[in-house]
């Protein structure tokens, strides 16, 4: 974690101009504590896009977020879209050089995932809990690094430039948005509505994790997503299963069967035309990746499990990273309360979700989703279908200037170079920055494996958290000292 | 529904001390008004036995059944069991006769099913509803026909013998039960404890259907149950599907693999060595079967299917009356609130049922269920099984004199003798009284197909309770024509 010039600053013509890289990190660290307590403040706020319970909350968070920028002399609305509001703010940059330099825009986004199951919360998902852990402190919460925590890690990154400079050295554009966990529905809309206010050279996204917790990672690979909710129909009442059993079609056996021929014993997803567009990992990717270091047993131990499941013949960060899959994350019919009820239900709902990779097309997979569950249905049952979300998946360049000044910008915090990683999740913004904004993103983000994202006890290694500012101020710095 | 006397009472020497059919059925009618308000005290307690909200409920329902009684001059009191109460009434019959004529059993149960999913009743489930429908007048609420309208049919049939002799002419004793919709674990253990209050000759089960609203019915084969809880575990944690999704097991899919597998191609059940102990029907029964003209379509019709569905080969009547099934009665994991969470799943649970026929051993199919589950997890999973009750199938004899005075009884109130029929419900407790207290139970009931048991909406026909209550009171006139 030593704060030193880059090589690159260092000979920079422009770099004289500029606070240094101690400097920065100086400032960043001064603030530390005052910048643990806004995020636990804006934790607090229970941002859950997805349940329109939280909808007052939403907004309250966005707000939230706009006064923190305006503080910091940014222009800043919670612009109404046709879903939770989009934190949108700009600053000219400071100084007459700063109209030349490239113009940054940063992506993340403030609504956090439902908390349920809140019993196995330790602490209230929404009361930020200081804990001591095996890396140092930590805060727990929902959204701690997903992506609050990230989010911060900007907004505090700008704030020590206000401090040491007045502002930042670029033109910086924040586009932060409330539906990141629900769809993104607005974010495609507004982004063509925008389009002006939003353009800029490079886009900067931290909603990614590092490689450990001393070693930094730029991700370069995204999955895509498809998500459905079907729900296979039965009788058109529910039904006593000891009068009816063994005679008409149970929702849930039905539902039950689909789900579980969408897998060959393989663990290939049977889907025809799935693999369309998936293409092998090239060697010279394959070896990289094999270089890392993974450590299967690491990865597994720490969710309790011994060994891998999936595509044979495949490795864990392949499975991960650029191998296709079918997960049913959610699953319900029938009767879910304690003890028995003998009930043939005239329903059962699943979610269903698709990670993509390559040139998979997630409308055509989504089509095909649909006509495999309808071909299997029995005579009497009818399937209906909602979609939560559709996106391809994202490859970004490895050789841009913007991804060598974030390397220099990362080397200067941690001393390292950063690891160049894939990552299974996904984050549909970056495709839609890349079709309509024209630009790529780097991927720059601070969360660990075990930070327990999606999950109870979300948590963000506050080293982690400070190393995000100092990074995103270092990055900003490496930034100005390139032209547009 | 007439109401004649029947050849056989006619011709008995016994009779002429007895009412008249037609006077008891008089009776009956005159009061049927009252046993109407009654039974809707009865439905207003929500006596959900399964689920421990409703204990106070429960027991109060218990007292009310027991004070109804008393009213009637039967001693009867709320017995405590390690679950909830049992009630337990007895009268020892009006007369110097009564001693030497039968002694009569009457089994029920006051409790009900759970009323979920309560958006779906067109009234709240506690407060009955007495409404017009295509058969006349019917009340709509949870327990409407099971059992607690069944059980005032024995009730409201015993007020007419108190009304028009002082009290019932044989020894009469109830054994009402608060369980029997979550496993009847106290029943068992109450009997044995009780055996020398529940000695009697024959036991009179009111818990089943009628073939058709004019047409009564006894039932002489009931299909058991073996009805399992079981939860798939994988990871100690919910993970986030991207990050972990095509890697690790996820235990909603592992559980639909399963649940998939237990039916093969024909529909039949997979489980090894399930189907031993299963005969195939005598020729005589299928040809009797056979000649009911039972109606596919309206059967079928009435629930919006089309076609029937389940093993290969086998009519609807024989799917539901004489061959095993397996059944999935509730289905739940993951996230199932709105929208989209892609979340794996650290556990997924299933409540699994199976009827059974014949002589299936049901502890022999729970074990087999297990380790049929547990032979097809994947490493890094387990699973846990909770069982909800197990108990074997029943088949009563044809050919008992109590058999042939329930018979006449029938004659005497609907103009047409019963037809013997199975039925795919399991009534554990017949079993339990055939083997703790050495006698077959009569199976008399009054549903009808559509009464819409364990569903929304659940209705008697008032027409059927008020045959309920004749025809209680007239079969127990004949019981009281043979001697013990």
């Amino acid at each position: 974690m030593q704060a030193s010039d880059s090589a690159i600053s260092a000979n920079s013509p422009n770099a004289s101009a500029l606070p240094s890289t101690t400097a920065l990190c100086d400032a960043v660290d001064r603030e530390f504590a005052q910048s643990t307590k806004r995020l636990c403040d804006f934790l607090r706020i229970p941002s859950v896009s997805t349940d329109p319970a939280f909808d007052g909350e939403t907004r309250r968070c966005a707000e939230w977020l706009v006064d923190a920028l305006r503080a910091l002399g940014f222009t800043a609305e919670a612009a109404n879209t046709i879903g939770h509001p989009m934190v949108v703010a700009h600053h000219p940059g400071v100084g007459p050089d700063a109209a030349s330099r490239p113009r940054v825009l940063y992506y993340g986004h403030y609504d956090v995932q439902p908390a349920d199951p809140l019993e196995l919360w330790t602490s209230p998902p929404f009361e930020p809990a200081i804990v001591d852990g095996p890396r140092g402190t930590r805060v727990v919460a929902r959204g701690a690094v997903d992506d609050k925590g990230q989010v911060m890690g900007i907004v505090e990154a700008l704030r020590a430039w206000h401090a040491l400079a007045g502002g930042p050295p670029c033109p910086v554009t924040l586009m932060i948005e409330g539906e990141e966990e629900s769809g993104s529905k607005s974010l495609e809309p507004f982004m063509h509505e925008a389009k002006a206010r939003l353009a800029a050279d490079v886009c900067v996204v931290s909603d990614t994790g590092m490689w450990d917790v001393t070693t930094p990672a730029i991700t370069t690979r995204l999955r895509g997503l498809v998500y459905m909710e079907v729900t296979v129909h039965g009788p058109t009442r529910d039904l006593h299963s000891g009068m009816y059993g063994g005679a008409v079609p149970n929702p849930i056996n039905v539902l039950a069967q689909i789900l579980a021929g969408l897998h060959d014993d393989e663990r290939r997803v049977t889907i025809p035309g799935f693999y369309d567009g998936v293409g092998e990992l090239p060697a010279s990717t394959k070896a990289q990746w094999e270089s890392l270091g993974f450590s299967d047993s690491e990865f597994l131990g720490e969710i309790g499990l011994s060994a891998g499941f999936g595509e044979r013949g495949r490795s864990t960060l392949e499975r991960t990273w650029s191998r296709p899959t079918c997960d049913v994350n959610g699953i319900f019919g029938g009767y879910t309360g304690k003890g028995a009820k003998t009930v043939i239900a005239a329903h059962a709902t699943a979610k269903v979700s698709f990670r993509l990779v390559s040139k998979q097309d997630p409308a055509k997979i989504a089509r095909a989703f649909e006509e495999f569950v309808r071909s299997r249905l029995p005579v009497g049952c009818s399937a209906s279908f909602e979609s939560h979300g559709a996106n391809a998946a994202i490859e970004v360049s490895e050789s841009s200037r913007y991804l060598a000044a974030a390397d220099a910008g990362l080397k200067a915090v941690f001393g390292k170079a950063p690891l160049l990683i894939g990552t299974g999740g996904s984050i549909p913004a970056v495709g839609s920055i890349q079709r309509i904004l024209g630009m790529d993103s780097l991927l720059v983000g601070f969360g660990l494996d075990d930070d327990c994202v999606h999950s109870p006890n979300e948590k963000f290694e506050l080293a982690c958290y400070q190393n995000a500012i100092r990074s995103h101020a270092c990055i900003l710095r490496e930034f100005a000292q390139l032209s547009r």
